[in-house]
């Protein structure tokens, strides 16, 4: 009746169809992989396909990497087919010539994962297979090398025009919320009552991306607070028993986490779309909102001050604000962008830094990594592009005179 | 609050956006697609993107041809890259070395066009645009070269894996309906009344594959009619006055028409996936259907009876039905495979022809391109992957012993 | 999965079902309908009561007729037994005594209609039901007092906090476009085409009420322009040729047809709940709608001018307005309400004369009913209590300044 | 798009708009209802409702009793009006006669009901009022009197047609599985893990009826183990660590709680249309499935033996077994049916005592309750009619020879 449901029931079809027999098959996991390269055509390749995966997956850690060995080591590029075909005439114009380029230059393994994924419900398991692979290249060069095929092809599959931006409430399924609360990373989710404090109330809002092939599977979320005014502190932001406003009331919506649900699919950037996205949405939808700003960690602020010999009082507020706007505004890496991942993905956005507080996370973790001190990246969407020019090109940080007056007032301080 | 909903929403929204001012940007098209590419990440892309695809719009079939011809010859590879690439030490098993080559040898058009899609509503603008390109490339084999990328972009997002199958009904939306009997290719719906007739009684289905990323276009469908027993005339299937029986009470199920619907998504095969889904969520659903069968056109017969030099007389059955089993079984091309296109089409997905009429389609297109006669394949799911194999590997035609002794007779008789 | 899905299985299911055999039962229709009171619960309800619905629907008018006879006079209330229910002591404040009234006073048959509801899918036959009671009990005042029941009933199921808005659209459903166009009853819609012009383009709207019991079925519709300006002619409305503008340029809607569905729902009243939504709706989308107006049809105008003895001519235009303004605001029946039916609709949802207009329907219709002429009520959303409250108690008829004058110019004329 | 999304955002703009400002009115409760009841139409009606709702939940529980008592004393009927009516010619034939009659003898308060419904959301709220009057009528007869009507009224809303069976499962929204953990009267649900285990596996199922003017919130409810063989302990059947099997496994489906949501509904009865509704689905979806049963406590088993002075040892099986089988067939009340309120309904929907257990619930309550045992009640639905004609008429408990021997030796011990 409605495409959600002829999609789900893809779905579910194709779990059912996934949970039938399969991997009667006495083939090796290469030969499989050589048949369906082989198949002409879309014919057989399906059930193969499903053959595979299921094999893959039954594999233990061993297993999974021999299988990405063979990958990496066997359907590669030819380099001397490349260049033979290179060396015809008219090899970049002409169809047949570029047709020919196009196949030697392309590794036959590409091809694979594309049929691989021809089987219903494959793109989830091969986002999962990827983290895999991720986990196994951390020590092996050859596979860093593989995985660049395979991100390619899913920045290809997973390209902003394809993703739905989806609000998460507490009219959500049950099957999507328990993801929320796994992969929040920032201020965690204890409980299914701490979900609902964070999404119920009125002044509460979450918004994710799916991808249709993954109805059930989020990609990256973001926790929204509507608020008066530019909040100091998370804490303050999560109180148990503060009282909520209507939505209507708010002249700023807080983006108070943002957090990525897929191994898999890292290097693959999502963020910054959903951050513009749901800002433009919720301008759209609540007129009174003028102002579009994160609470957000400054997570290498005290390894730097530890690497820098600096010391710090975090009862001390105002010294702990010029630290951590100067610590924002210097303290870089050999390659010119800032220090704190945490900044270099905002700034990179093209967000400004607009203030800086202390005290603003009493947690452990807030204090062990920032002294409690909190960050607002505002987003001005009038300003990102021009932000982001010049931080893109010229490294340049765009800061508020409040953040850059504390910054200069510490500068002067260490001289 | 359904992921679809989400998804129109975000379809409406795209058609909201896209209507919205663009355009007056003063820059040519080779520099916007320059800025596009230039543009570090996705900030600035998306409005980049929807300009781009505005101002390509908007142009006449010259200044088409021109972005196209900007594309064929400015922003394909450069095999000297290439070939610097290849020479570096490890190119192809260190991520450093693998990287370069990548970036070498895929032409920048091809992130060009993964980065128009960035841009909401991007893809079915993006199929338009292929439908132009193979129009002028007909002509100007330089395009036909560009239009592999093309080609193998929408391949890999047109994976099978993305499909939706959905079933087309009186219930679906007017809007879909209508491309319905747009798209009808081989025996028209004239009027709605006409499609009621073939959507609304209990013996009747239609199916269509969706992409999710165009939610309201059809990429190819199939009509069926459940009947007791196979079919041997189209006018006796389509009878007006006919009496619907309950799908329940059919034995059997004839594929009677299938059209594709996007002529931007030229030679990304569907319709083979398409078929066996039906035949298998039909069998599903009706317990009592045995037979998947379909009652196809012979279009090629009659222009290769009169190559031939053959006389053929639709009036006498016999004679005429031995003469198309003659053709279907032995007429071939160069390349052996049969010269009848929907031969090809049906031997290739593994089916069998099992039975030819005379007298079957009575229309003025039936009479001339077949001389009335039709013909059956049929799918029998178990040795679909059989078939297909012989036909693939060795041009071997599946038949029936009554088309295999009308073909021999024919045979016997021409001696 | 969803509401709609679940509805939505429940009611094909209830067609299967429905479908199923029924009705081999070997007793007559009043000993079903006996069977079916005296079933202890719904234990064996549901089968009786389709059984009852397809024996009936099997009928010709004699047995439906007979039917209706039956609960007519055999299923109505026993004044002997209400007295005797009103003359035990305490007989309204006691549960016991209550209960006892209640059972006496209301008819068995109000008990069958409930009964025969549980069956899946009953509703919608119900309303049919009623249909054919009306058209019988034109003739037949006992059959008028049954239809006392069934509308008391339908009333309550039919309340408006049962019902639900839906935007009808290109986006709809063909089975229920078709009935759109089946019930179109003001200005026809002539074929598929006709009825896209009226759905698709930006500026036009179409809303409808449905029961959830029968979301196939529209209730009630209501058609929408979206314009510049107050209009004065339906041919310049609905002209094929126009250029349509964005519904955000427009600063009028102009509800220009509203039109019943379900005849068997006569006298239960939507229409009024209708425009009141859909202009409250309409305005909270769109900003720049500041006048929601009708474009009227003036039925009743050429009759009373004939019966007056008066004569008109369609081609003088203020004479005309004159004429039509004269008779909106002062023909009126016994009962002080005005004559005509449209002016009785709108003035009594509380709607003012806004303005009327000579050749603003020029066709064979429009001229023989009002000489061309129509009206525009306006719906001000302030005023509407007021208005309606003072046309309900003391017969006023609101109209604006312009109205008021062209009446009072006739009035003038002729004395 | 859809009626579910229409539907749901008809309720969302209820809440918005009922969250709006109301009240300000400075009338009376008696007041507004006479306004109310007064309002011509439906013009105004919508917003008086709404006040009135708004008034009524702001008022404590003297104010809420105040209100009732109006309803019940000011609003009734009057005998002296309903016999003049009747007194009337023709009183119950003539449409006029029968309109008046109809008038009297509804009382006043019926119509304020139904005008109350007219506001959006109106319905569930009018719920929550019912079981407040429950509440208060326990201890006032009047009150109890006046409940009549709001049953009267329910039970024609919450018709069984208008009701919609849904899955419950992992897959639903929080806001509604929040509140099955809330109604699970039977066996608690702990936790959202809790929850998820009864809901996830393949082997459980849950269903709920839902009336689409509330559609977030259940009306009943029953959870489901499909299972091989009829079980015998709850305990195992819930056992967190058991390996759950395929649905296509079970050849049981078992019926282990049913639970009531809405306290305001009381008395409208749906528990027998949920069992066999979903009987029917389940065996329409699996075929495997040849038994539906249930595993129910025997909630008045203990108080039964103490008032009866007699000993049971929940730790010897057979003499447990006998005791319970005794006490399930033989143990009436007064009025010829079982004592057991359990039994009563599952006898009375026409299910027959399939077997009885010891140690079967090993919880405290069950302990309490009925030494740890329990019982099968079967659903042959063949023999359902029968047998719920034969105990609604004769008292007749159907029971299997296992069960009828153990009462029978049971009894015989005894003498």
């Amino acid at each position: 009746m409605t495409l959600l449901a002829d999609l789900l029931a893809t779905v579910f079809e194709r779990r059912a169809r996934a949970a039938g027999p399969s991997g009667r098959d006495g083939r090796t996991l290469p030969e499989l992989c050589a048949a369906l390269l082989g198949a002409t055509g879309e014919v057989s390749g399906g059930a193969l396909a499903g053959t595979i995966l299921d094999r893959y997956e039954s594999q233990d850690d061993d297993g999974r990497q021999g299988f990405f060995r063979h990958l990496a080591e066997d359907m590669g590029i030819d380099p001397q087919r490349v260049r033979a075909a290179l060396d015809q005439e008219d090899a970049v114009t002409t169809p047949q010539g570029y047709r020919n380029f196009m196949a030697a230059a392309e590794p036959t393994r590409q091809e694979l994962i594309r049929r691989l994924n021809q089987f219903p419900g494959a793109t989830p398991r091969l986002v999962r297979m990827r983290a895999d692979l991720l986990k196994f290249a951390r020590k092996d060069p050859t596979l860093k090398a593989l995985d660049l095929d395979f991100q390619h092809l899913l920045a290809s599959w997973f390209n902003r025009g394809f993703l739905v931006l989806r609000p998460i409430s507490w009219q959500s399924a049950a099957s999507v919320l328990e993801k929320i609360i796994a992969y929040e990373a920032v201020h965690a989710i204890d409980s299914w009552d701490d979900l609902r404090r964070r999404l119920l109330p009125a002044d509460r809002r979450c918004f994710a991306f799916f991808h249709p092939a993954m109805p059930d599977d989020p990609l990256i979320f973001v926790e929204v607070a509507l608020t008066k005014g530019v909040p100091s502190s998370i804490q303050a932001l999560l109180e148990e028993s503060r009282e909520p406003m209507t939505a209507e009331a708010a002249d700023t919506a807080v983006f108070y986490s943002i957090s990525n649900c897929q191994p898999g699919l890292a290097g693959i950037s999502f963020g910054n779309s959903l951050i513009k996205q749901v800002a433009s949405d919720l301008s759209a939808e609540l007129s009174g909102l003028k102002t579009f700003v994160t609470l957000s960690p400054i997570p290498g602020l005290v390894d730097w001050l530890t690497r820098e010999g600096r010391a710090h009082d975090p009862a001390e507020a105002e010294p702990m604000r010029r630290i951590a706007a100067h610590y924002l505004m210097t303290a870089r890496r050999e390659d010119g962008l800032p220090v704190d991942p945490v900044a270099r993905f905002h700034l990179g956005n093209g967000a400004l830094i607009h203030d800086v507080h202390a005290g603003a996370d009493t947690s452990a973790k807030g204090i062990r990594q920032s002294g409690g001190a909190m960050v607002n990246y505002l987003y001005d969407l009038k300003k990102v592009s021009q932000n982001h020019e010049r931080f893109a090109t010229r490294h340049e940080i765009a800061a508020s005179s409040t953040v850059r007056s504390l910054s200069a007032a510490e500068d002067k301080n260490r001289k």
